[in-house]
């Protein structure tokens, strides 16, 4: 393909993906096939001759629409949002036409450099407090990663050199194994499995500090624990704070945990995936109070900023935390401009060497809705979450179980898990809409995200009448099962 | 942005990109900008109010342009190829438009099983033993990683648990740790930095291999290390093996070293990130001969087999090793297929939680050019490579420094390393076309790397003149300098 035809394919796709988006209400949210469902449809093996590009194109409806869950459909209120928009689909266009591989400065100067303004741009947005920007000559600053699970990862490293190296210079008789056997990180029960992988790769033991009945780690329920794991010999050296936490989004009491953290040396990580984009609004700037005692920080404009994946933000204090626990630095790899302290190279930063030029998306997506735009956008899921909300508090066969304070509403019906898991199962198998569980303590529960950057009030009330109607179906079934038994 | 502004910004979009791509000979393949350069041009924060489209893409030429690296300029011979296509381009708007996040089988049963048939496809293409393949009912199969270092990485850790687990069912009264602190693994020391950082982050010594004088680990060189480990009391756990190193792309001996780390119960992971593009040619396969002793196996069609990055393909043959390492299970994440032996859930494959979805790529392209077509691609580089080199041998000022395999050509002035390094500043300041340098043994050498899709006979010509004419310019000086000290 030249690049003739790619002026044409391409404006071609541009229409398919245009009109993928507009009608994508149409399209069943949660596909009907059955696992292996794509290997007989296609080819054995790849062809030995070129096909045509109409060839290709039509199997896009035939062979990967049938087999897609819609993640932005109006009625997929699943996981957490998955972020899209234009702006960000144009910028991945020019990313991907670029196609520079920005492991260090040289290795593309503006993809380096326009990332380290943009997320000073983006800590801004949530006012974050200055150390954690890069400026002119800032010891902190910003860096794309991949997703939260990365992030996490490269605190907990950087924790742990840091650590190991502090450890070694005050006791040199010990050795690096008989340290990292000693070593602990914590998070809430609550927090998300890529903490507790994280430590899993990281090989340090991890503890699970209990949450309160808000769902939330206090400093009392640290303080806790670390006196315990300290009498017994333990290092504790990392604390992964978890704002808007993936089963409820609760939130970890920072004012609490981060002077406790300070205080014992602790590096505190904060995992605000989901919940970090909705700071960029002062009504719910105070829910990250508590910041300024900590390491680093991290949240996904993939998930709620309207940035395509992968466009995960971190944030460090001491930007020589990250680069002291990687830096290696082979002779290809060394360029002429590395020891001035205006440069950065990421690939220092991060688990994989190459990087795309992300921060494009950032660029495209905060100049072309503005700070308000996205705070509209933000403000809009919120109100629609509580407008759920409010329908399932008027519904007395339902409970709420877990304050809403962002885009999610917890929510069952009043009893039995197994009466839940039938109802999620009506819901999912219908497949007007798509919802996934969680548990909250023993209680197995319903979480309804506001997902689609489309979503609207009707969708909600759609939604909502949906269940009700399953709901009540079920109740009458279940009761004569129930009572014959 | 609506959908009606995107289907217009979209094609303009589109025809930037071919434009940028048609016409990138003309612009200077490295930037003329020093670090900092692009902060005084944008604005200090995001606006409060949306900008324009046309505000923010006049700045991608005033703003970006200047700090670009022009990776697919055809006078770039640095580093190695990052692939680049228009159907790359074009199966990337797919992904993007559709923007569903693949961490299980159910959030998107498309996005998982166009992966496993496609990883199957390509590893027909190099013709990997059946073990490697998914396949109906395989216990192998591939992923797609989003690099080399990632999947050297999870080989690493997914051998690092399936070796504690085997001693620890031996010898109960060990610990964890006490295991840990005695592992070793074990890469070339020409291998990548990335397999040092794999061992870093893994908290598991490293060691060295020493290579031949043709760069290459052979059989008694592993076997020697391994007998003074053993005899020390460590464990050995893991085996890099690297086709087509970094620095001079040399290939170590997997028929010697396989059998070995068969026999030691070692897990032995091969890395040809830049070279195994080339094993679809059947005249290059037997480079990789000796895979069939591997338990994993990785190269990059995002170097060079023209699928745009990030797109690193993984092969293991049990895939029970990688989940065993990793899995962890939420509720949230759990789905009613997940028992199911059709069913992959990628996330236990990899680092990151979320992944696009990166497997149209691969379709587009494979489908798009076929088998033949990629073959081309990888001859017209290699026979380019030999025309460079043949340019070279025939200047007795010159010497080749490594064997030239497939598209790298090191080479080097005869004489002082600061003669070398000198020659080389002269080329990158001149920035009519870029090239690294690396370290073989103790001689600084330049690397000659094949690149661009459409570099042809006629820039290989262009760039030895250059060269040329600047060792000339520079005997010249030197010889008078060196006369005068």
């Amino acid at each position: 393909m030249d690049a003739a035809e790619f002026r044409k394919r391409g404006k071609e796709m541009v229409d398919y993906v245009a009109d993928y988006l507009e009608k994508i209400e149409k399209r069943q949210v949660f596909p009907d096939v059955e696992p292996g469902y794509l290997r007989p449809l296609i080819a054995d093996c790849a062809p030995q001759d070129p096909e045509s590009f109409e060839d290709v194109f039509k199997d896009i409806e035939k062979v990967i629409m049938p087999g897609v869950t819609h993640w932005h459909s109006p009625y997929f209120f699943a996981y957490f949002p998955a972020a899209s928009s234009f702006p960000a689909l144009l910028a991945d266009m020019l990313c991907g036409g670029i196609g520079c591989v920005g492991f260090s400065w040289a290795a593309s100067p503006a993809c380096t450099e326009l990332e380290t303004v943009m997320l000073d741009w983006l800590g801004k947005m949530v006012n974050l407090p200055e150390e954690f920007l890069a400026g002119k000559d800032g010891q902190g600053g910003g860096v794309i990663q991949g997703s939260a699970s990365e992030a996490t990862l490269i605190a907990l490293l950087a924790a742990r050199t840091k650590t190991i190296r502090q450890i070694q210079s005050e006791k040199p008789e010990l050795t690096e194994t008989e340290i990292m056997g000693r070593l602990v990180a914590y998070a809430s029960d609550q927090a998300h499995s890529s903490v507790e992988r994280a430590a899993l790769i990281g090989a340090v033991k991890i503890k699970n500090v209990p949450s309160d009945d808000t769902f939330s780690v206090c400093g009392s329920a640290l303080r806790k624990v670390l006196d315990e794991d300290k009498a017994a010999g333990l290092i504790p050296f990392f604390f992964c704070a978890t704002l808007g936490t993936t089963p409820c989004c609760s939130f970890d009491k920072l004012l609490e945990l981060g002077p406790i953290c300070n205080k014992e040396n602790i590096w505190m990580h904060i995992d605000a995936a989901y919940a970090g984009s909705a700071f960029i609004c002062p009504e719910f700037r105070h829910l990250l109070d508590g910041v300024e005692f900590a390491d680093s920080f991290n949240f996904n404009p993939h998930k709620w900023l309207l940035v395509n994946f992968d466009c995960s933000a971190m944030w460090v204090k001491k930007r020589s935390d990250l680069i002291g626990a990687f830096k290696l630095e082979p002779l290809y790899l060394q360029h002429h401009h590395q020891e001035s302290g205006l440069v950065t190279d990421y690939r220092h930063w991060q688990i994989p060497l190459g990087r795309r030029f992300r921060s494009l998306k950032l660029w495209f997506v905060l100049r072309m809705y503005g700070v308000k735009g996205l705070q509209e956008h933000i403000r809009k899921h919120i109100r629609l979450s509580h407008q759920f909300e409010h329908l399932v508090l008027q519904d007395e066969r339902f409970e709420i179980c877990a304050e809403v304070v962002l885009g999610l509403v917890c929510f069952r019906l009043k009893g039995s898990n197994e009466l839940n898991k039938a109802l999620l199962k009506l819901i999912n198998d219908a497949k007007k809409i798509h919802l996934v569980p969680c548990n909250l303590r023993e209680k197995f529960v319903l979480r309804f995200a506001i997902c689609s950057r489309t979503v609207e009030s009707t969708h909600i009330k759609f939604a909502w009448q949906h269940i009700s109607q399953l709901a009540t179906d079920l109740l009458k079934t279940w009761e004569q099962n129930h009572h014959q038994q």
